[in-house]
């Protein structure tokens, strides 16, 4: 299996270190072999290339089973012009291997649940959400301008969505659901918007090919509220690209762990691109606090998507439940026993064997 | 002074008539004259006259010095087309009423302390956030469509804000922050769309005007999760139509009580439309259970911006905490003295006197 390795900029670069080091694992145990390259991407490609998403680097992706990526940007490249930015290396990146499907799970662990903001009613039934969002459309590359008028400018973004767009994404929900608890809720603004009207529409008519898995709709702004209120009535989130930007960080901060967790962004086939919920945190880079375990998660991610080796991923699930259940913790996760990034990394593969 | 009053739909009619009954008491007391009139809107609208803005509530609101206003939707009208629908008539109200800033306190009150789905070490400070929403330019009036295409649909929808719309409401931000704690938090997407880009540059430079405000910059995401992680950090939160649309329902869910919450939508001078956060709760409309207090507290702000009384508007905040201190509830707010509809407005009559 071909994989290109991006660690990116600042604390991504760290927890791809770690990440790698359980892949090195997980090879010898399994006796898979990975072909595993690093390229350069974000704002060090920009420092280089004086382009975030160079076309070795694109050439190198675009050949590869799976993609593995750190983090990009910091404060070094945010006064550069839109189009320059590591960001829009991102957005490059995930436009140019179509892969429309953004997965990201928000699972409470166990025993993490003293780390959620939430008091510990709303918790009983803990808490497992999947935001299926749409990743290759809407405003993030819908049509854009700046324009002198009268006075000052106009600023103005597209959020445009076709009926086969719609349909795609609403298929990897409704079959991420029947894997899981069966109910998909979808969200939108269809009460103000044309392009949520069609979501709506062609949601309802996909959902007719999945009669076992159980669909209502919320308006975004409800959803961010129900999120907090009743988190346990959710099962699959499916949504646009920008809500799902919204909700999933939302999601994720409910569990109080979000250096925990993964994604997968997914187009059909086999490739992947995995990458940790997290950024690039430059304000932590550099003294070894970052949490490597939502980078080894999404390795078990690609290991189920994209090589379709459950066993291992599964194996790799176990590895970090069980050191966390005897109370290993990185400082982001509160008080136990507190180890370093590379001192993480480590326990996972001691774990593993 | 000249009320123009919208009762609306669902629970709307109801807590509308607490709220009179609270105006006639000020009225009463403070030798204030109103001249009260009512006026369908939204959904009772449509059925009369086919419109939910119909001409005759528009020119009565034009010609007002304040609208209060119900709520509006409910499942009747739910399936009509964009333009027919309640929620239609709603933007038109807030668009020919020119009333483009949108003030939504997000506020605990220390008695209801337990109904706030956050752990208390994070409400050690309380929770007092006031959202400035933009509320008459934005993706809620772009302009949009549908088109057919060689499959299916495509449709549409456009954000866009100028440096003029931009200016007026940073203003509105800056000025309440002045009477606040003086931290101003703007929102956007700056590193993904052009109209956020232009919306920081704007806010940056208007903020030069007011050296004694601090001004921060958060991306949407970001401050969807900051909102759960640390609310105490916020104190004024500057954002666009859709945005403050998900962030003034995340923030109001925080406080545990959506029932309590006012809203003003104000223009620079001192016409203002007046409305609870809630919207129509179709499921309990007719059962009594509804919490008059937001509307109530609607009034007050009423009262503040529209007709400088101050003096009046804090009477009625101070009835409405004695009285929360006394334990009387309406259901939503969790246990105590349940009081209905009917009987929490009379409370605050009571307590007023
Ligand atoms: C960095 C940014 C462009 C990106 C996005 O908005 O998609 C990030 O927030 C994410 O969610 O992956
Ligand atoms: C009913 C709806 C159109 C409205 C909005 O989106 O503005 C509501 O959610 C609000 O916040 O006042």
């Amino acid at each position: 299996y071909k994989i290109a390795v991006l660690p990116g900029d600042g604390i991504g670069k760290e927890v791809i270190e770690e990440a790698l080091k359980v892949l090195d694992s997980v090879s010898e145990k399994y006796g898979i072999e990975f072909d595993i390259k690093k390229y350069l991407f974000g704002g060090c490609a920009i420092d280089e290339y004086g382009t975030p998403y160079p076309k070795e680097t694109e050439e190198a992706c675009l050949e590869s089973d799976a993609i593995l990526l750190g983090a990009v940007g910091g404060p070094k490249w945010d006064d550069l012009d839109g189009d320059k930015r590591p960001e829009a290396g991102l957005l490059a990146l995930r436009k140019s291997l179509d892969v429309y499907a953004n997965l990201r799970p928000a699972i409470l662990f166990s025993s993490l649940k003293s780390a959620s903001p939430l008091k510990d009613e709303l918790l009983k039934d803990g808490l497992d959400v999947l935001v299926v969002r749409e990743l290759t459309g809407g405003i993030y590359f819908g049509e854009r301008g700046t324009e002198k008028i009268d006075y000052g400018y106009k600023a103005y973004d597209t959020e445009a969505y076709t009926t086969k767009e719609i349909e795609r994404i609403a298929h990897i929900a409704f079959k991420a659901a029947r894997n899981r608890k069966k109910k998909v809720t979808s969200v939108d603004k269809a009460n103000i918007l044309d392009s949520s009207r069609l979501w709506r529409k062609v949601v309802n008519e996909v959902s007719k090919e999945y009669p076992d898995v159980e669909l209502n709709h919320q308006y975004i702004d409800n959803c961010s509220m129900q999120l907090i209120k009743d988190p346990s009535q959710f099962d699959v989130i499916l949504t646009s690209n920008l809500f799902g930007d919204i909700l999933s960080d939302e999601a994720s901060q409910l569990t109080g762990s979000i250096g925990m967790l993964p994604s997968a962004s997914l187009r059909g086939d086999k490739v992947g691109l995995y990458e940790p919920v997290h950024g690039s945190a430059p304000d932590i880079a550099g003294t070894k606090k970052a949490n490597p375990l939502a980078t080894i998660l999404s390795v078990a991610m690609m290991l189920e998507y994209s090589f379709d080796r459950l066993d291992a991923a599964n194996d790799i699930r176990k590895a970090v439940n069980e050191l966390l259940e005897d109370g290993y913790r990185t400082p982001d996760l509160g008080s136990g026993i507190i180890l370093n990034t590379e001192e993480m990394g480590d326990m996972v593969v001691k774990y593993l064997k």
